[in-house]
């Protein structure tokens, strides 16, 4: 077994341990969380202040000119489009994930008035099905929104489907899907493929180039430590830019917004989808979040995440034998870069590591959920966090009475 | 004619002048654009960086319940309601104005099944009358959208219009509207009455309650000052809530979001109009912007406000009389926190004016616009302001010639 200077040795040579040190973490802890919500950057933290007090306080109204406010979402579209495959001019930051999947949703099914289905996971994450379903009641005609086994996607497939909408990692299981091979099964119902990469981007490599994915959706606030509530990115394949419209426009999103012409005509490329200007300061600590990406490579990041989660997988299973039913996949293609472990008093597990300081969560009913940032966990983190696991499991057999009441964190 | 010496004497009198300290300002410019960006509040700064330092970093995820992150957009609401008349439970902080738009047209809509006629201002902010017709488009049944001259207002009320929707104060002119007049008579024929604040949040007392208005929204950029594109706010008359439909649903809006239920279950009261999280450092940047509104009151505000621009005017018809064309309207109960001068040169009365440090803002074709928010400016502001502009008149004769790019500031 992994021994704990092996550990260290790991960090010691480790290419990406150096950005730890861009991150603000104590050291009392270990989080195992940032699947849910990353930690503060340093380049955060600087990049608000700047906005807030330079940009902002000195600039005043001058500054969606001077300091670029008025393209932020369309440069750090740019920004963020390498970590998922794309290019330039073809990922915006706008809004929030739900937002932007209505959006793509409102758009798509007006692409195939003649079908009226929308595929999607039964697992889904809960707000893509409620957006889903709200969307298909919104447009008026007969949708129906069907949420299936994903695993019987192609029984599915068939000359009603306008659009597929899946989640690229699972919330709950941290099972990946096969980006490409979905998609092209997909296009060959010549039906719509909508990804969410709430729990890819960041995480795992992307690309939708060469995945030729119509639309993409993602979240700032999970391994892009952008902040509680960030923006949201979107990406339209660009064969559907100034085709797919935006069924909620604003004047942000006009050709000319500041002729203020009564009738709305859409911008061309991606500020199409533009709404409203998102906040500014956001903007700011996702900008600042960012940084620390330009200094390594999904790549890197990638194996890092699967060392990670080897490791965490390897130690819990001679550690605790048979403690835990592992629900991630072994398979390192079927994996992102997280750990679900189901136990009956998962919810008593969670809240005692916690009080430990190993800061992961529980997804109901069963669901331990460990997540693993390659920018900041270390080696030696997972050897800890699973040897507080097994202290916990050995010494508090009373769990399911101990942590009756559910605490509602996301 | 008023003196400089007698503006310094109203301001050392002025109850509201101590709150300038509250405000980061430099005393180089007079800034006169707070209808377009107000200007950062100390209680920002010490908010935001709480939230960064505090809330965020230290706590992590755990902010989702320690710091209360979940329920600030209904704490904040409760604090916006006594701005509008508004009392507790009845308003939301949540997206951007243009969303909360596109939530209650959409919903509203619905309240009205056998109705289809939109009513809206033509001179209306463009935002609002893009999203009217994105809503009525994205709808399926047939809905027609009406941009009538709002003087003929009555002559439009038939029972085909489900909805009538007004900003309440003119974003060019300054006119402010008949808050209980014109609600009365949309109810009077069984219509619906949305009311946009984004110019009247802040800076006059509105009273939702007292005239029984059904929907209203406003934005927190403007008179709030909580920074550019701010989270926006939406009021919903108690006996629409638990009836209007949040045509956008999301699961922080589901009455158990963290049971995770397959289908959508709206929670009771302003939490159902939740759709996601707001940036939870834009909440408290508008947070601690508030802070200086709990120090005085709306009547007060109103007080200084119609002094400001009674001032305003006074002194512009004494130093330039005839150069300009007052288009905002004199009587007090007509006029919003801004005075809108008309002058044919007036995009280089603007760069002009700003060249100078007074920092007014233009809108096309030939309005000159300047704010006069009372929490910061001073009665010898607006005199220096306006002896400023009286410079710019007489010396600056070829004001077409020299400013000929229109810059793009909102």
């Amino acid at each position: 077994m992994t021994t704990r200077d092996e550990c260290l040795a790991r960090d010691a040579r480790d290419p990406l341990g150096v950005l730890r040190e861009e991150f603000v973490l104590t050291e009392e802890e270990i989080y195992l969380d940032g699947n849910s919500l990353g930690p503060v950057s340093r380049g955060t933290r600087r990049r608000v202040s700047e906005v807030l007090d330079h940009e902002w306080a000195q600039g005043l109204v001058r500054s969606w000119n001077t300091a670029k406010w008025m393209d932020a979402p369309l440069d750090l579209g740019d920004r963020i489009a390498p970590l998922i495959g794309a290019r330039a001019g073809e990922v915006l930051v706008a809004d929030t994930l739900t937002f932007l999947l209505a959006k793509i949703i409102g758009g798509a099914l007006e692409l195939r008035p003649e079908r009226h289905v929308i595929i999607t996971d039964a697992a889904n994450f809960h707000s893509d099905l409620y957006i889903a379903a709200g969307m298909a009641r919104l447009v008026g005609r007969e949708i129906e929104v069907k949420p299936i086994d994903r695993n019987t996607l192609s029984a599915h497939l068939d000359e009603d489907v306008a659009l597929v909408m899946l989640t690229h990692v699972d919330f709950r299981t941290g099972e990946m899907l096969d980006l490409a091979g979905i998609t092209r099964s997909v296009h060959e119902a010549s039906s719509l493929m909508l990804w969410d990469f709430a729990h890819s981007t960041g995480a795992v490599p992307l690309d939708v180039t060469g995945a030729d994915v119509d639309f993409a959706a993602g979240c700032g606030y999970k391994y892009l430590n952008a902040g509680p509530g960030a923006p949201a990115f979107m990406y339209v394949n660009p064969r559907w830019q100034g085709v797919l419209r935006n069924p909620l426009p604003g004047w942000l999103g006009h050709a000319r917004p500041f002729d203020f012409e009564p009738s709305y005509e859409s911008a061309p490329g991606m500020r199409a989808y533009v709404t409203s200007s998102p906040s500014v300061i956001a903007v700011g600590a996702l900008d600042g979040a960012l940084e620390v990406f330009e200094r390594t490579s999904m790549g890197a990041i990638r194996e890092k995440s699967l060392a990670l989660t080897d490791l965490f997988l390897e130690l819990v299973e001679e550690t605790l034998p048979g403690v835990f039913e592992v629900v991630t996949p072994r398979e390192h293609e079927k994996r992102g870069s997280q750990v679900a472990l189901r136990h009956p008093s998962g919810y008593g597990v969670i809240q005692a590591l916690i009080e430990r300081g190993v800061i992961g969560d529980f997804r109901a009913p069963d669901i331990c959920r460990f997540g693993f940032a390659p920018l900041y966990l270390r080696y030696v983190d997972v050897y800890d966090a699973v040897r507080i696991l097994a202290d916990v499991m050995r010494h508090s057999t009373h769990l399911e009475e101990k942590y009756t009441v559910r605490l509602a964190v996301t």
